[in-house]
């Protein structure tokens, strides 16, 4: 028989929680025998939803917590103060090996303090970065670090370098990925101080399969497979992905609406762009993975729905199976 | 009578020079009295392509340079070195005063350069950052800094705003223009070491219409007008936004492509798209200036054709009648 995957699920974090994230729960163990999900949350609520749908019992617990971390709390002090949240109370069961792995659409903010402060960092890891995939022309590219950890040290980016490495080849399933460093051009000699004391750390590692630096324009296509730089260059580069995509499908909307001729045109091709759009979409793959801790925490989107909660318990079981923490370990 | 404003138009820069750039140049002075261009380049060459044209000869001025600097060259050597580039000649002529301005779509790492070291900072100006316009969902939005000045410091970045506020006041014409900086969260306590520290600096700013942090995401929709920012980070927003665009722009066209009821679609649509997408370029406004320098100096693409080379002129005849060095030194 296989071993039972634990995943915790936060009932309550995300702009749809709690009916979307039960959901998604519910959805992943009518999909899979091999998982486990305890829900923390506020009983009544959750139980309300649950009630909604039919589901193996056994597979589905639900761990009782009376307060929530709201979106915009400053996360140190929430952590420590809302110890009965359904974050802090999920991190916990993490943190003493009762669970294998948290899920949760909450506080970004919350969610990187409570890894790394309850889960706590695997040995030798210096600084668990946040890495989420980007959706790229032919797939998708994993941006590490996102946001985790600001001004960064040469020695962080190497980690990071390998631990994403970790990940693309077992958990997305990339041979040998292409590891590149974000910079403002080709050459070695170009970049900050940072960048140009990282590269040749990152040239000199075995471990990885290094192809020097990556511009941001060159992002999109698909030029490598783990994308390397500090926090605040990443959270910029995932943010603006978002603000460039969505103000240019609005432009295009915009221009399909502007004539008779143009709507006539765009009732024809809709369906086409839609699938078309969906593949530049990475919620498939679920959350951004907090990676280097004792466990694994996965953060999705505020505004996850249903699949993309499912899909994100569904990415803990792999990392689980494939051992990627044991890897780590002996590769850091 | 008016002042005839005089620009440098280097004529070997970019990858279609010199043919598109003399276009770009007899364009202007077809369009204008109040200009008057010097071409610097190789005689026989630039001649070849002036013949082709009508447009009047005591407007355009051409000064042999026997170099080219090539884009991949590094760019302090070619600056030292090619002492005889259209580049160099350009420069220097600014320089002496024998013109107010240059415009070129060469090695941006050279323009960076000569700006700095020929034609020389303004007094009081500690690093004259690039600043190029990017398109946003209503109009356009000035980066600084964004390649010129890596490892900048909180004091750069105040001047930055200042210059920038000044630039897009009287050049693009856009009152009171709201200033944010780039950063990882709306709240002040957020962000690395530089933002935080360069944070009060703005906010005490008098002279300057600060907004607060920004974030990438919102960047597109238009939130601020000028965008402060270290240069690396520019620099990937700026490479980021094209990136992102062209990668999304060839999904569209890929998802009208594939089938046949989405072909007639598109031939329906083609013309209000093109119109749309014709609105999220930044081209039309002229190129990006290199900010507080005894004079101006104007980067425009590498693969600029006419009319942005004739825009970029027309631009520096803006910037000189409304006297914007002159506002600099006022307020920096």
């Amino acid at each position: 028989m296989q071993t039972l995957v634990k995943v915790v699920v936060d009932a309550m974090g995300g702009d749809n929680a709690p009916a979307e994230v039960v959901k998604g729960a519910v959805d992943a163990v009518n999909a899979r025998k091999d998982i486990k999900v305890i829900l923390t949350g506020q009983k009544p609520l959750v139980e309300r939803e649950l009630q909604k749908y039919t589901f193996p019992k056994e597979q589905v617990e639900l761990v009782h917590a009376s307060e929530v971390i709201e979106m915009a709390e400053p996360p140190v002090n929430a952590v420590r103060t809302k110890r009965d949240s359904s974050l802090v109370v999920g991190m916990n069961l993490v943190r003493r090996g009762e669970a294998d792995a948290l899920v949760s659409a909450g506080s970004t903010g919350a969610v990187l303090v409570g890894g790394q402060v309850l889960v706590g960092r695997l040995k030798g890891v210096e600084r668990p970065p946040l890495a989420p995939l980007i959706p790229t022309k032919n797939g998708v590219s994993l941006l590490v670090d996102c946001g985790a950890n600001v001004d960064a040290r040469p020695s962080h980016l190497l980690q990071f370098a390998k631990m994403g490495s970790i990940y693309m080849e077992h958990v997305v399933g990339i041979k040998n990925p292409r590891v590149g460093i974000v910079n403002i051009g080709a050459e070695e000699e170009k970049g900050n101080a940072l960048v140009k004391e990282t590269f040749p750390l990152l040239k000199e590692c075995g471990d990885i399969n290094f192809i020097g630096s990556v511009e941001a324009r060159d992002i999109p296509s698909g030029v490598c497979d783990v994308i390397v730089c500090e926090a605040f260059v990443g959270n910029v580069i995932l943010k603006l992905y978002e603000g460039v995509a969505s103000t240019l499908i609005g432009k295009v909307k915009e221009g399909l609406m502007s004539d008779l001729r143009s709507k006539v045109g765009a009732l024809l091709i809709k369906p086409a762009l839609k699938t078309t759009l969906k593949s530049f979409d990475s919620s498939k793959y679920g959350g951004a993975p907090l990676l280097g801790l004792k466990g694994l925490v996965v953060k999705t989107h505020g505004s996850s729905k249903a699949g993309e909660i499912k899909n994100s318990i569904i990415q803990c079981v792999q990392f689980k199976q494939q051992e990627i923490n044991e890897k780590i370990k002996e590769r850091i």
